[in-house]
């Protein structure tokens, strides 16, 4: 293992991840182009261009073949994938040599192995992670269901919600891109139609390339490009990073909420704070929220990464290597999306809820917050200009005044013909805020059971998938 | 209209357009925010709320608010959708007023209509002249299917192609794209939830304020969100705009392609250029690849908008309003793709291709371009090292030399006993590039018949949708 | 003027500007070009190759000349700059025609007046405003100067602050983009040497090119490139609209601060309000702090356009014209930057500040906040684990608590040994989070100072520039 | 080290740059804020707070401190700058203890630091190699001032160059990105003002914690900001990681270039291609610009990482910590720029320039690239619409005809008269492209020399400045 603190990237020191370097690193990449090898001589097997011993050969290459002796052989070759099949074809038969690589051009197995990867990283690392995440929120969601917030727009208390109503806002949005990434981890593309793409050479001596180029992604799990160059078309990959930057900006607006909702004034959650823990080397007194700074942080880290996905996007004729550095950090969005999630469920998982605190904050305004409730009920009624009316006698109740915005309305020649028709349970409605809100917990009901289902057949799916074979 | 040589944006000046504008300009929204106050009247009127009369007075007056009169209002209320609302208001009787934006908070009727425009903008102005562009680009390349076009990898020739199947890659990636903006443009949702989200204002008399909500939507040709805040979660626009940038990421490829091809030295396509035109002001012999150069450009103005909708991901609560600004460039997207479909449009409609130039050029290094085709040969006939033998030998061969590389490799003592055994056929086509295409053909047709077939599915699905009613 | 309503670009509806505009729009280009023109023309004239009656024509010329005919005529040329030249010929004799752009290439006449023009809108419109906002702000951090108010870091109260002393951050990062401005926007760059660069045309007939070339720009009042291709090198634009936005972000900084100091439970300050105004059409009681939210949404609008100007720093060869359309965007930033200041200046026009709550606030957390000096003073009468001590009775303060902690550090029998050598001074600094200010109120001070003084001499420097003539 | 093969983040694999990261990385940051605790020791016995021998003991502990032992102690007190505080305590003796850190709030460290470590990454690694570059750079370019080569725009013939003038405009580029690396890698400033920038800790026991904190500034070799918060104003290192991108821009635009005069069809230039290198594992043929590619393939990386710095433009009040570790990733752009930088060095050194194919290339467009000269000549013989005409003829002059406009010119009805006029050294020039080559050569003898003087001076600068101690 590297010693981290000499890194150069922080993905590399305090934000690595060995079960996500097993895959994103370049040791994970060779591994899925080795399977790519394999899998291209079974094909070669199928069609009986060579037996079953050569495939197993070749297979048991792949097992011994170490990133040390692919390295020193790049040193020789100056190209990683020639260096690759060099390695494999030492391991075995002078018969089995011309079945590694044959008829295939490096980024047949690039760019295959590049999808076949980030497949991998999304179903075995990300989501299983992710959907945990999401059954956790949706039970903090229901366990709160009822617990009355006030709901806030513009920084400005609004009308009131509860607590679990506004969690369930990131259910929803987690559990739509979830699964957009079970959507799009499944529509990457791979290719073996050769250097530009027209099978030149696998045309040479087979009747039908294509259905070659099918039997060898059958075995990696993938669907072939109807039409590609020397790669496969950029547009698979790059959904599937934009879905999971969506994910990462959802993730950073929940932990930019909880923030919100720790700042002094307003404290109505509060992170974890663990015995001995330093919150400030200057003020002892501080406790800070880190986690959700992180989380909100590293999507300062990740979103533009995209930028450089996009400008990827052009590769001339049948293409150009000005991805060749480029691509190689698409991982990191990988990476750092999963950092999210963990840190995310660490909140989560340690988040003390301040009921009495989100109680007293809800009547911080007094009775203001029911001015729409005011206007509403007025309109049915028949008042012509209930808003106005609403805007004018809110704007007279003091903090905390409750009980107030009633006695006035009772007590305003315009209006009162109207509020003297108010109902037993539209009065009771407008005598504090914590009755007035709505379908809050019917919305997260619906929503969390919606999800929550969706959730268990994702789960479902992801563990029915084994496509590849194991790593290096 | 404007005087357009006194706007700030290009995009009121040299790139306006009058179709996009008609619906992405302030205009066009108000219009599609009258459209939800109509459709909440009627979602009134269904529940008894109101007489039909009522919401035939909303309908009217929708037809005859100008926005000069919504201008001066908002003059007075400092709040566009409060101006709005006011201006239908002074159009109807006392009895109707309570119904227009009944139980509706702004945002209400703002994110639905911003939902429902930015589907019709897809629907009925990207996509119509994207199919029409795809068309085109269609019947280009079957026509050059067998047109013999050297494959360029690293800008350095590869191995033959066609230019038909040069250009399918494009029919390949703008079919994906235009299915993409099939698909997301009828994901987007809209929303009568009220200020949180929590229907507290609409639960105050109706029973069911989801199936008002949905009976809303329905009337706006849009589904409802499951869960909203004040607004709609944003991924959904979100999709929508990166895959218009994936789109205009294409042209761009394209666009680049072309201008490589029309360079002095390579010279295989040129654009048109008309009588009287001037190439350049110092340099009379000029005719440069403007067009082409327009679409590369517009690419780099408009990719780097999506950080500005990732920006908007985030959402203090129940809303902060920082998107209030931000929000009303997204619609530029469309409006910059536009632009691109249709510069490329008159790139391709006056495309010249110059087959006698593309034929000079894949002739340019000899046979050394068969070294792959010899490579692959020499391996089945069991050569066991044929990657360096065909190497050794295609450096030998010189610019423009043919038929070499097929007397080097049978004059070559440590080859030429498996040349010895190549078939006739095979022979053929190592005596000439132009013999060695691959699938090339085939590939073109049967990609150009897959999108083909899709885009007269498309075309037929947009012209069946009719969904929302007329415009301001 | 263009009916806003219907423009493609919220710049030329809602934020268009009429300054601006006046330089950044098409025609304000243009203008910068006729100037170019005549400095040609004086050039040349100062040469001997022309009378001076002729400079007198292309200047009576460049008066009369609309953008309409200019218009017109691109129409027949397709090429904007023929097009203006064939313009300036149409109103003069057959003597002075071939004296119009004469030795010149478009971009000689483009790059020049982009920089010109840039300069101007930087100079003329930019800057004047905001030093407005600069001594605006200046004075209002004075004024405040010793008003209190909690620190914050991580949103936690830290130690205490003045409001004057926070203001002051603005006052220095605002002062530090004026100076970076005004010096980036002398560093802009024009050429006069042909196509490529090499003075190719000009030398077939002038000795000195380079010095007719720094005549030239003496006259537009630019330096000139010293080594330029068809177009100037891309820096110093690239630099100059960097500082541009580096200012929007301490802009948009300044405006998140405001609206968080807005929310409803801190409520330290206020935006102005006026009667009639609506801050929401749903909840009558809500007053919005929507300025601030502009500013804010504004910036998310600008960031990204800088990636654009990073896409043009590549421009093939002595030039290719990808920068075409994108370059022409350019000038928005300019315009959202002018937008954002004049915004700001509303916002701080009609600020409420509130001293008591800020008083309040500041008390929330009782004597919590003053666990860094304990922890000082402690450490500075040889607490040998003064921070540990500090954090233990700091958690130990509840809110609002005031004398707290000095009670609990005197009744403590690990501490109090130490507590009981604090001097009269320190004892009254501990009694009250009000007195513990540090230097606030002298940093207020001395940073108002400097930048005021160069905000003056700023304020001279430009009164004193007129570099160049009238536009269109 | 690390098993690179197994990193996250190619930046410790393939880009692995031990010079870099010895600064760059954590333990880089560590061994400056190790610097700033003896910087800070030192300036409280400059006050007489402690004695020499403390300060010799703190100085000794920061040598024998181990990321190791930091690390550990992070476990426990979950912060990295508390962990290192306690640790140099833990090596002596107990009177030294409180002379750690006193005064200090983790960010007068950490902001320090990361100055420091930016400045030296700048002035130590990233200068002198890019100074290596430049001066091989301008070697070249004189060594092929006087090549002829075509100009290019837009991918067209356009005037004559020579190979030695278009290098220079990197010679330019280079140059100012090199002053303005130095000028901004000196702007940086540090801090030490305590949790909330008004120095509320070290007022309680020092009479000037102002000149204090110059005084600690001036060991760190480094400016004080007139203002900070808890951290320092986020503008001067955004200033200077532009700079850096501007400069990975027009090294990208180098390397995109040479792509360009690589391809097949002009191969003007060719990069080294080792004995034994493989191009393509599929066609043996294959010479690829691997490196040109690399370099242009880092931009895109590298590019969109400024939009992270921006985002951290803004913090909220005092601070709050959304740049944690966002801001972690900065020093990624000096590791790819230094790589960017290394890789060109490579390609410049072993650049094979093929003038006969230069000189073939700018003869094949004929006489036709002399349209200008004609038109500038005709012009100055008092031919009015000389424009024209010259078009009219270049447009008759076919690929690789010489002589022919000349020809036709003087067999011309209508310029015949004009062109009789031309003096001999006129018609030479009209003779032969390679003779109308302007002042190229002129103008790259003087950009060098001013270039070359320029860096030369900075060298010196350089060598001269050891601002800071040595490294952990």
């Amino acid at each position: 293992m590297p010693d981290r603190a000499y890194c150069q990237s922080p993905l590399d020191d305090r934000y690595y991840q060995e079960a996500m370097a097993a895959l994103t690193s370049r040791a994970g990449l060779t591994s899925s182009m080795l399977d790519y090898e394999v899998a291209l001589a079974e094909a070669w097997q199928a069609l009986g261009f060579c037996s079953p011993d050569i495939v197993a050969e070749i297979e048991s290459a792949r097992r011994i073949v170490t990133m040390a002796e692919i390295d020193e052989e790049e040193v020789l070759t100056d190209h990683d994938i020639a260096a690759m099949v060099n390695r494999i074809r030492f391991h075995i038969s002078d018969e089995a040599k011309p079945f590694v690589h044959r008829g295939a051009t490096s980024f047949d197995a690039r760019s295959t192995a590049e999808a076949a990867r980030a497949r991998d990283v999304v179903r075995r690392v990300v989501l299983p992670e992710a959907i945990l995440l999401q059954k956790e929120l949706i039970a903090l969601a229901l366990r709160e269901k009822d617990t009355r917030q006030t709901g806030r727009t513009h920084g400005q208390h609004a009308e009131p919600i509860t607590f679990g109503f506004y969690l369930t806002e990131f259910v929803d949005r987690f559990g739509a891109c979830l699964a957009g990434l079970d959507e799009l981890s499944q529509q990457l593309v791979g290719k073996c139609s050769g250097p530009v793409g027209a099978y030149n050479q696998t045309s040479l001596y087979i009747d039908d390339p294509i259905a070659f180029e099918e039997a060898v992604m059958r075995k990696m799990g993938l669907r072939r490009a109807i039409k590609s160059t020397q790669i496969t078309p950029p547009e698979p990959m790059a959904r599937l990073i934009h879905e999971c930057l969506l994910l990462c900006g959802a993730l950073a607006n929940l932990a930019w909420d909880l923030w919100h909702l720790q700042q002094t004034e307003i404290a109505e959650v509060r992170e974890g704070f663990k015995d001995g823990q330093v919150g400030s080397s200057g003020m002892p007194h501080k406790q800070n929220p880190k986690n959700s700074e992180n989380v909100a942080s590293l999507w300062k880290a990740v979103g533009p990464r995209l930028v450089t996905v996009h400008a990827d996007l052009i590769s001339l004729h049948q293409r150009d290597l000005s991805h060749s550095a480029s691509a190689r950090f698409y991982t990191e969005v990988f990476a750092i999306l999963y950092s999210m999630i963990g840190r995310m469920r660490q909140i989560l998982g340690s988040l003390f809820v301040d009921r009495d605190r989100m109680n007293d904050n809800l009547h911080m305004m007094g009775d203001a917050v029911l001015s729409g409730a005011l206007h509403q009920l007025l309109a049915n009624y028949g008042c012509p200009n209930s808003h106005k009316q609403s805007q004018r006698l809110a704007l007279q109740v003091g903090r905390g005044e409750t009980g107030k915005l009633l006695r006035l309305a009772q007590a305003d020649d315009e209006i009162a013909p109207y509020v003297s028709q108010f109902q037993p349970g539209e009065l009771e409605l407008l005598s504090d805020p914590a009755n007035y809100i709505g379908l809050a917990i019917r919305v997260t009901e619906d929503v969390c059971g919606v999800w929550g289902t969706e959730t268990g057949l994702l789960e479902q799916r992801l563990r029915g998938a084994e496509p590849t074979e194991e790593a290096v």
